[in-house]
């Protein structure tokens, strides 16, 4: 039998992987560490835009700025400020942003509204405008294709690693690039977190069919993360698409293809931020099947997810599968008292709500691994989703108890 | 001025302070500690009696026991067992459950529906039915009214101490009394908790009055009480009303007393589970006023409650307010932009949603404190609720982390 090619490829890349795309960062001194924490993406044509934001009532002003400004269809760059989340900062806040995305902009040669801006960092403090100012001339001077990891680097706060991924997405008309990055550690959880994801693509689409796509995929992959149970003030996720490759998105076929490639890049943002989820020691992956909704499924895998008790039994190795019950349990999703079945890396560990013998020893070997699947069958239905997560450590208090504001 | 006295004392005491009501606790092997692990109380008068129970979906074949008996006017005793939960354990369960209650109703000649069982420990377990029988005699026959204390101490599991609370209240046809005790330091969360709660009054009072009683009154304390936010199988809290100092609770005025009492009894004990939650090093005590609802109250104090990122700052004396913002930002309550404060062991740390200058130093010092408090005005209403909790701390990991099934 002929192996038949998927038409999705994952490739190494980031957010300037897709042509069209350039990136910068530079060092404006708003970081203690001194490390590079103001970062640019510039597409060459104007992009079709969209995002998802915070659903925390305290929100920063770049949400607010990015949120009365998508969709559009002439977005032409994206400033990101690390070390700084200009959150509850009042009006100040507001005119900052408002002159940040206007500098940037006069830099460019376009308006003021065709700029994006996100910020991470501390809460309460005013931005430092003056250090953003500074360092714009060299920001839109070094912007290069070859500078997504940069721009990855950038933009990281506590997290340990920069995150990256990227698809080539073949079809009849040509091949495009999805690709993008994305900057999160702790303070993660359900309706996005201090997580800022940025996806760029030079596919051609409509802002009206972009948006429904982001959407969509969003509530499938970053809502469902959760390191902490923390919605942050910033949150938020931005895709842009610059038409570039000329493959133009229209039909039912190619938006599905679109929106499957735009899931395995977010799906695979999010596994590497659970992987870098404060303190883990070990990526955790909770797959429900047979749900009777979609969003019954997503209760069921969250509330495993976001429960403690599970989370320290898994540092520890330990097979509670008591405990997994238990979240499903309160979760509020309908499963089957008879036909519900849970299985620990692979092995089943309860059948309706009662035990099933499994080999315990080898089991904790498997539950040291750096992955851990957690499969859960409610056996009521045909709905599925997947929830990433993460253990929850001794490091995990360190990092945030002596954090200090 | 003349002081008015307040018609309800604080007495020490707990669930066999108000008359007619006996108690007694043995080993029977169930607890690996060898510790006493099987407790009675006993009225020696037909009593009301009326419950709130764990809106887990997977509960204790107990839990079903005593709703599907309340409210009901002819209880006569509480049988308990620590060390084994009888959860997830199937029709066995439920079989096990009427099993004992039938056996300590033929003790007390009573009918096996006059008994009420509440079990906590691992789930998953077949309950040892037999080695409970094996120590009913001894349980009937030395049950006592000085034994109170030997019961709350018997029911205990990660508890590292006792929690017991009473209160005298006078009334102008007499006087009573409402005392009971707790269990629970882990898995406690909003609609009960690995919890179990028993009270007892002397007073005379309907079925109908009481449960409703009970219901507003667990609504404001147990149900607002956070050690990591996992709702166990098992929680119950169950009150015994006999009658026996012949003061009857009918009328506005009397239902609004014993209301008050009881709140007052909860609320210490709601306290007390706070200051014992595994590896707490403080207890935290979250007021929240101003609200537009009780449930918006409610819903502020609790997203603060159980924020880890709250809870590991209060752990680090870290006065970092944009935590608790962020909390309430993401609660979904109401609150104002401009007008809402929030305090820190009596000290402001912001309005609206903008940083006020505080002294720091003097801050950390009092956060050290077993007590920190955290006030918030919402500012929108005349709504208050109150939220017991503590802080996140390595021992919480360790407990949770190293308990192995």
């Amino acid at each position: 039998m002929k192996k038949v090619l998927s038409p999705i490829q994952k490739i190494k890349g980031g957010v300037t992987t897709a042509t069209g795309f350039l990136a910068s960062s530079v060092k404006a001194g708003i970081k203690a560490s001194g490390n590079p924490d103001v970062a640019l993406v510039v597409s060459e044509k104007k992009a079709s835009a969209a995002g998802c934001f915070t659903k925390n009532a305290v929100r920063a002003s770049s949400v607010d700025w990015c949120a009365s400004h998508l969709p559009s269809k002439e977005i032409v760059a994206i400033i990101c400020n690390a070390g700084n989340a200009n959150a509850c900062t009042g009006a100040q806040g507001v005119r900052d942003t408002a002159q940040v995305c206007d500098r940037v902009g006069e830099a460019l040669g376009v308006a003021a509204t065709q700029v994006l801006m996100a910020s991470t960092g501390v809460i309460g403090h005013p931005l430092p405008v003056h250090k953003i100012e500074a360092v714009l001339p060299d920001l839109t001077k070094t912007a290069s294709s070859r500078k997504g990891h940069d721009f990855a680097t950038a933009i990281m706060t506590t997290d340990t690693c920069s995150k990256e991924s990227a698809v080539r997405v073949g079809s009849g008309a040509g091949s495009y690039v999805l690709g993008g990055c994305v900057k999160g550690s702790g303070m993660i959880h359900p309706n996005m977190a201090t997580m800022l994801g940025f996806i760029t693509s030079d596919a051609k689409i409509s802002p009206a069919i972009l948006n429904g796509i982001v959407k969509r995929v969003v509530d499938r992959t970053f809502n469902n993360l959760t390191v902490d149970g923390d919605t942050s003030t910033n949150d938020m996720v931005l895709v842009l698409a610059n038409g570039t490759s000329g493959v133009s998105i229209v039909g039912k076929e190619s938006v599905s293809l679109f929106e499957e490639a735009l899931f395995i890049v977010c799906n695979d943002l999010c596994a590497q931020i659970a992987a870098d989820g404060e303190g883990a020691t070990k990526r955790v992956e909770i797959r429900v099947v047979g749900g009777k909704t979609f969003a019954d499924a997503k209760k069921a895998a969250k509330s495993i997810a976001n429960s403690l008790l599970v989370k320290t039994a898994l540092f520890g190795n330990d097979p509670n599968w008591g405990r997994i019950l238990c979240a499903i349990g309160y979760s509020e999703a309908h499963f089957s008292d008879t036909k519900m079945l849970v299985s620990l890396c692979g092995i089943p560990v309860c059948k309706g709500t009662q035990p099933v013998p499994f080999p315990v020893e080898r089991m904790r070997k498997l539950m040291a691994k750096k992955l851990v699947i957690i499969d859960v069958d409610l056996a009521v239905g045909v709905a599925e989703a997947i929830s990433q997560t993460c253990d929850l450590t001794y490091d995990y208090i360190k990092i945030n108890a002596e954090y200090h504001t």
